[in-house]
């Protein structure tokens, strides 16, 4: 399906970097879900470059929903956003030799020299604008379902934020933070690194790491459509993820299974683990705990340094210094990204187990 | 599409640990691909479990094939191939308290008691002999076509295997080995650290490091169906599998752009990048260097210890110690699975780029 | 997805004429569905061949579910039956001259030649049996919702059956007869047509119409997945059907507007329409009322007089005699596939709509 | 997938007859097609409602695309086009009794009262301009590898237009009639019923014939995506089409098997039959000859008179007089909606079999 993901609940991306709007189709959203213009806006804003630590390109972001609302709620039918690009300028992007770490060359070869290259066309991060707003409708009604997402930076420029510890507590805080750390005299100094990176016209990467509480157990499949797999999936269309772990991830290679598995209890909420190794899932399937996850986010290619580099056009070798606006860093950005593929991929799960209507009011 | 992945090229998997026999169906094929039966029963030794390493379960596996090959060679309408299952004991397999880190919990939700739960079921790692199944269908075809796909233990019980060297020289080295590792002497240290955890009731974990050469450029889509998702999705398939990086991975949140962008060089074999951090995909699409990724595996959590775990039937928490037999380690049966998958993977997306009939021969 | 349909719940078919095995694959379907091997049998007693109006090819159908059942009821994880092929007389199906009528052509062009040309292979009507065995698994379970299929043979070799009356009886009556009429006696006059078309070497073809009650009304899509559309392309699998129409269908071409519109009442069962021109259906999605549609089997192409055609080898005309066992006609034994491939879509809407688990039954 | 279709290229449609704007998203088009406006204004126009025997609402169609073009060819990449709705009233839409034929009850069922019911709301046909502009899109594309489609009123109100006779006259004839017959005498009557029908406030329904020249043959499935299931399951969407047949369709019932088998012959062309009872198609795959298909269209549902009907609000039974603006016929105007959606359904089978690039040019 390409640009399209999901089954029941999908969600479609289209745009350019340069042309006149980017937007996203969701279908399959239940009917009656209240549209709150205004969290649309934070969220965009979180996402938006601000300061030092990202691009001068500067969005309003001015958004306007064009179907699939009526009277402030979903109608069930698709629901279409759109976002314009204001602050374009294209003559800083000219057709140059393939900016190393970006889609340049890949574009070019796959879509055969027709595609838009103008700032990364269709592959540039601007189009995570309109994933953001498609998310934006669906992580309030998660909410009002229980389900609460939410994403700290973990590690950026080598340095560590503080562990998860009361995620009731973290999350909602984790949410509304422009720079989302769970220690901020960390956060600062991760902030000043990236500065530091700018400043050398170098960029950094670093590590995002979200939970999910409030997730029904039983979601997800056996095989494939394991729970791990589609978000999974969903994840690695954020730009510059490359790679993505649940639970303990990597450092399960060298555990042994006494220490892996989760002892299962029975308590007041029911059925669950004293440790969370799994991240909230076995055998594809929510268990009940929170579901943990990690994205690697690579440093930003569009770098102010000399680059070896091919000219598409005719072939010669050349170095390359990239101009226009750029991140130094984008994982502090991304956390929103994340965030909101992340419930769109869960509204589509719920829908498939629970029906088209479950994330719904009542009747109208 | 929950059992079936895979949009030009699907493979359904179905069956269950103790049922009579499990299997899967390819659709979409292209026609005139010959089936090598002895490739087939190779590929399924190497996943099947073999000396102290593994369990005690013998399977002959022998595959019938049902359809979708006539004299030989594939038609073009779906292939079936059934594995049956013979050395069952299910009396090892009562229902008992579910067992940690497996997913007999989850399962017991989301199918409301109705599982299967002997043996783990359709969840059983048994079902991926019928993707190793498949999966040497398809293998032969895209080597063919010039593409080899190869994995080693890269780490296992804490002990490192040597670096991917001349991948040309290894992939199919490693394709043969029953234990497949690049330096033999570590190889035998994981081994013996498998049987010390074996002998103490325990098990291991590990880390599989793929490679994927002469895969044409241009494979893959920009959002959702990038060929990191789409591969991510497959790999979180293969039982234990938590987490997925491609390139160098995590390893990136500590670069810097310049060193982690890879420079593009024109050379003889057309255009190529200098060093591969990014694991051959930019954008979500295949750049004409080596595939690389890894996959970590957990171990087993069946273990011969004593956890606290839940019984289903009373609620009651009781200490449950798993008996019947059991790998101390699967992350190089794996290794297989993880090949196959990849090759069904790529079959897909390959025959969504260049249509149905590329990877076939000509007319018959 | 080619030879798999459905969403959420989906099937997948396979085997071919003279292959050992047929068999599909129900991946989605709730679990706790008892599963009546003797209702499957019933259901495959009705779709094979009997009498002298049918070919004397004789199967038992001795079907076996390999997974996906457990202790007699669905587990939830993919259900697979398989049914032998035993009467298999490959002699008689040497590659001849295309079989005009059949797609002996269309697949050797397509397939590259490759296609098992042996009793048409996968395009022959035998693997309609996997179709009917999928079908009596979900059939039972519609039934236990309120929800009744049945299909008359309701015109056939020019005369007509009578028109459906009080569904309730109709419905049930139907679904045990081995040639599905109202009225015997216009069954009879078929029966004695399509005799008398056998004795010339010659075939008939007919008209099926289908009604199901009790479906609940907002099952539909409005774009694409109208219900109209998705039951289209369903029965469009059924061999030999060249047209679907819904309510009035053709005829509606002649009506006006003031006829054709069903006006809404709202009585004890809810609102309901006054006439049902439209089947069942408005805007794509159900209302409530019974579904009506009706499918045009076209007369069995093998037939036993000379035709002219073209061999495959030499590409040379010539004159094509078909020799081996032939249906004077196919339509009354369509009808249960008919059944089958509606329930089978219905309980994917259905599933889509109310979530995985609304066909089972309670907790085991 | 609900309001997408298509698996390699596929369609997304949103919008409502009063909201903002309508649209479309097509993903997986080739990259390299030349993007015509003149003829997206073209086709538009053959769509847009005309003289006395349509509704007076009057939409210049000023359709935007906003994506998925660049230098006036595709990019490969998901091309979209909104198309502003201008001349709205929403005061004439009140939300009144359900109005009999029209989706207003179903929707509100679907949607528990949260749908935008003005104008039918995302069920209008309104929506099919923006199939329009993407079929517009890939029918010149088609047009270059040879493929021609074309639709003519083939009856209305009970008057036939002549048969088709040599298509490769007849179709680019029909292409640019406002009013597509075949026979002009015959469309002035056709003509002259549907303006009396009007006069009396009621409206008159059609039949829709279509021939799609040039077509590959080795197109489409055995088994569910067959050619007639796939092109029937789009056909349904084109609102008021309530049948769909193949070839001789109905009338199948009545031939013998030596009258409906199409004979095959080896000449100068290749493999092509004598005769088209099966419209092109066999066992699901196109063979060559010319596809061949019609569509019933009911009469518009919206007529001047006094209707029965249930208030939704109420639940009261009450006489509805639907006011407005409305269509006495719409089977003319469907006509380009029929071939629009007959090349998007094309496009994807033919790059499901050839690749992702078939349809477009050489490199740029």
């Amino acid at each position: 399906m390409k640009n399209t993901f999901g089954s029941s609940v999908s969600v479609t991306l289209f745009g350019e970097s340069h042309g006149p709007e980017i937007g996203a189709v969701i279908d399959g959203l239940a009917p009656g879900l209240p549209v709150d213009e205004a969290f649309v806006s934070a969220q965009l804003a979180l996402r938006r470059p601000a300061g030092k630590i990202s691009t001068a390109r500067r969005e309003a972001d001015a958004f306007r929903i064009i179907s699939g609302v009526f009277e402030g709620k979903t109608t069930g039918t698709p629901f279409t956003v759109l976002i314009p690009n204001a602050d374009t300028r294209s003559a800083d992007y000219a057709r140059s030799a393939f900016r190393p770490g970006h889609a340049d060359y890949t574009a070019h070869v796959k879509y055969h020299g027709f595609e838009d290259y103008r700032g990364g066309g269709h592959f540039s991060g601007r189009i995570t604008a309109a994933l953001v707003a498609a998310g934006a409708v669906v992580i309030p009604a998660l909410k009002r379902k229980g389900i609460l997402i939410g994403t700290h930076v973990a590690r950026c420029a080598g340095i560590d934020d503080a562990a998860f510890g009361n995620l009731a507590v973290d999350l909602p805080r984790l949410n509304v933070l422009p720079f989302a750390v769970l220690d901020e005299a960390q956060g600062r100094k991760m902030q000043a690194a990236i500065e530091a990176a700018a400043a050398e016209g170098d960029s950094v990467g670093g590590i995002l790491e979200s939970a999910v509480t409030g997730l029904p157990s039983g979601v997800g499949e056996p095989w494939f459509d394991t729970l791990e797999g589609l978000l999974a999936h969903a994840l690695f269309s954020v730009p510059a993820v490359k790679g993505v772990e649940f639970g303990s991830g990597f450092a399960l290679a060298d555990l042994r299974g006494s220490e892996a598995n989760d002892p299962l209890r029975n308590g007041p909420e029911g059925i669950r683990t004293l440790t969370n190794h799994n991240g909230g899932i076995n055998g594809g399937i929510s268990n009940g705990m929170p579901l943990l996850f990690r994205c690697v986010v690579k440093p930003t290619p569009s770098i102010a340094k000399d680059q070896l580099s091919v000219n598409g056009e005719t072939g010669e070798e050349e170095t390359l210094r990239i101009r226009g606006r750029h991140d130094p860093a984008i994982v502090h950005r991304a956390r929103v990204v994340v965030d909101s593929v992340t419930a769109l991929t869960l509204c589509d799960l719920l829908a498939q187990r629970y029906g088209t209507d479950w994330l719904g009011e009542d009747d109208a």
